[in-house]
């Protein structure tokens, strides 16, 4: 049993964590297999009733995850790196197979979520920056203007965070989404891992949606297909654990063989509310902010049909 | 007569240049002070009619231009200026003249136009940056939580350019100003003038809100009371002059004694249209964006009672 | 005894730290006193001797340290906060007692250390953008073309950290100093203190330059009087705790009752070396550093007679 | 005979000035030819007698001008553009003949000259920020601990404005020569060109370093061979036009049948004056600053070993 709540955004994660206590999960359906030369690790969660997602505390759905553990060390001798296409085209993959199919989804609305003055924040800012937009030059010439097979319609926007805008990141994009009818949403956000071996090197791509409460920021409200009556695929990748999980995590290793009871008032007395809205992230989280941006941005222009 | 359609944004400026033919003009009324230690000098042109609408090619409504010989000196020692603050209460005396009464107007949404990627276009952006926003405050706390006698509900958006976004901006805004309904909208942009000597220190501020083709970026469709259904002041300061104009109005200047003919065919061959989407801005551009911004933040603050 | 090396720039919390163990310190005096409708409570601790800097893993010199427990606070209600400039002051009275004489002190570099596109680690950039900068006025017009009773001839330089420029920031402000000759050097970094409790709220000022090893990122080599031929004094506030740091006094708060064997043991097997490179920070980094770097530039320019 | 002094960094455009009135350039050297699919036309400029130096009004040595006129349609579809791999090639082919052979060039030190805050003044520190720095890994493990033949050790700086640093840029970048003895100094920056056909597709690269008194801003002192004691490459791509050039250039061209003491007269009365410190650039300039500097980035990795 956990005494601590660790908090992640992770399917792969949470369903973990509940496993350590109880193996046969109802309603959670994992398959897992290795693709590529890359040696890209691919789980796939569905969560598919309502006890499974109580279970792992997240809305029922589809949850795919990357593991490339090369990816935080790629590119190290260029800005986009040598194994970042093979990546790229295995996210495109996965993210179309998400997507309703082409014909339903010609044209799609990109949301990048997040703070772009905080740099551990600013991935769903930095992917909609090399996204090629595409949706008023179609409204102007037309698609067959174009000398591509396929091409979707492409808008994007950055809402910002509510500190800086006053409302919420879901007013903003319902709001965007009645004026401007897109087939379909794809929010970019930044999320935060249990672990930090997860960090920078796992993409989730899930079919639910954006959930109040998750995130590195406090920006997210419901951003979901029951709200903005369209489909809504999160993409996104950890870039900070919670500083107080780590600290719980590091507590709960050490206490596996103290009670729970000596374990509680222990924390409580050491004050882990100081560490609420501080997380931990890596020294070099600019350049791996650049990276992964330029990465999934490639995987999202291979998937619209602008990049051969 | 003027062979060269001069472009300005600037109320003031196309008055002056009508006037040059036609002394009485009908439909536009003028008014003119000085104020201030800082020597303001407060020019107000009301076009009331269809027939002053037509002769100046600006719409129906009132244009208040703040003219502040001093404002490009300001703030040499300091960040801010010390001029500053007197220029920027008056621009709030202004800005409060045009805005519909405060019980009217308890919330407004502020909207800064303009590519934050190109200094010269980034006014709108940098104004946002500095507002004091209280939207998402007021609603989760109540006025009554704050001790301050007035305070409007502030909430703000940086909508980005088209070629960012794929969407026009006046989409981005309705869908917001729908969803969020606020009593009125504030538009800030960088302004296109006609002459050098009016850049970086004039301030115009309208009722009118934005029209297509104005502004310094291809940014701007129609952002107007008639669209969002609230009122829209627009307010900027002209930043750029478009290089055809520079160049047709020096041409012009040297040829009032020429016939129109030989003029023309002379310009035709100069093909100015080599300066279309060129223009012509300061060196120290980024100083003169940052100090501005203050200005008119600051100018924003005041109105709406977050600064004493 | 402290099993776990905990990492803090602050003398100050090394000061406690050791302090726990063992009340009486040769070689540290230590001075404390209230200041100030703020509340700011200042600290000064000086190493005096070789033993002293031993026990506190600190060069011998001067640290002075502000604690201003409303600096998280300020500036609700505008980009500035009005305690501000009572803060600004009291750090540049400060500053100016660790500075040389004004007669001696008649130029000086200011560097601004850190990586800008880290957002806690770009204090020191972000002070430097709001300073004024003289030097190549008063080199061009003479320091009797100012209104001004005293002013200090102000240079600045943001050398960037080493994975950017492929060398010490200690080479290239030694270069800059050899050839421009300034009378002091002040560097602004951000730092790493221990405990949260001190992050954004501590000014810590110091003769003593800086030292390897210290500091938010790898970019820190020697800049000290020794090195650079003048005297160099460090400004900083602190923006992080070092991960590994945060975990390791969390357990050892938790073991008090342990023994060193059986803790270390345990810390071992968690892996703290995962943490390297990780540290902690607040979510609302961003607006801190701006509100911070506004306070300490304006230190800055009142010390160096640009603000009255 | 030309009564106005056009302003242009292009050597190209100089010759071309002075050839309208004299055809035999003694001293004067040039050679041309067309290179590659995407039809690069290759200028070569050699200024080989103090008479050529004088007539150009620049100094001596080699000039190579590469004119791309896809350079600006290139990447719509993606960030960094099809053609451009193959513009990138040629560029490290004319730099390469430039620099000094490769045992004599084992270090270079790049310097990313402009601001980095006025986005036509930005193309130095942006193609900085996408090279592969390694002097500081080189000097950590050696060169034998990189699987790659050839490898140039390269760190590099922007050493930002006058305006910001009160310090020349020749002051700073000569303290850090000194300090770090790189083989050889690359500049990188934004130029100003006489006519808007040559803006944003055209790149300098010449072996004579930066003169002051040209460049987009007022940042360049001399940074030369001479004062260095190391070669000194320029590289770069005009961003702007100076506007008192683009308007005399218009006036003179409808002169050509007016007599010169009447031009004169009506040329000051039109006071170009009050277009000092203005220069006219292009609206989708952000677009283009990024695209060139990833072009230029890859031709210097491609030149340091640092790209296959």
């Amino acid at each position: 049993m956990a005494y601590f709540q660790a908090r992640t955004d992770l399917a792969l994660e949470a369903r973990e964590f509940v496993e350590d206590a109880d193996k046969a999960l109802h309603g959670v359906i994992v398959e897992e297999y290795e693709t590529g030369d890359e040696e890209i690790h691919v789980t796939r969660v569905r969560i598919t009733t309502k006890n499974g997602a109580r279970l792992l505390g997240k809305p029922m759905g589809t949850y795919v995850t990357l593991e490339v553990p090369g990816l935080t060390e790629m590119g190290e001798s260029s800005d986009v790196g040598e194994g970042h296409r093979e990546v790229a085209e295995e996210i495109s993959r996965q993210l179309s197979a998400l997507l309703p199919e082409a014909e339903e989804a010609a044209s799609v609305l990109v949301i990048g979520l997040g703070n772009r003055d905080v740099t551990a924040d600013a991935l769903g800012p930095a992917v909609v920056e090399h996204l090629c937009i595409t949706r008023h030059m179609i409204r102007e010439y037309g698609k067959n203007a174009f000398a591509r097979e396929k091409m979707t319609m492409v808008s994007s926007m950055v809402p910002g965070v509510m500190a800086k805008t006053g409302m919420e990141t879901a007013e903003i994009v319902a709001g965007i989404v009645k004026e401007t009818s897109p087939d379909a949403v794809i929010v970019i956000d930044a999320l935060a891992a249990r672990s930090t071996k997860r960090l920078n090197r796992t993409i989730q791509i899930s079919n639910t949606g954006i959930h109040p409460g998750s995130g590195v920021g406090n920006h997210r409200s419901a951003i979901t297909e029951e709200v903005l009556g369209v489909p809504v695929i999160a993409m996104g990748v950890p870039t900070v654990v919670d500083a107080a999980t780590i600290v719980g995590d590091a507590l709960q290793r050490m206490h596996s063989e103290l009670k729970e009871t000596v374990f509680l008032k222990a924390r409580d007395s050491m004050a882990l509310t100081e560490l609420n809205n501080m997380y931990v992230t890596a020294k070099d989280i600019d350049a791996t902010i650049k990276r992964l941006s330029f990465t999934l941005a490639e995987a999202l222009n291979i998937t619209f049909g602008m990049q051969a």
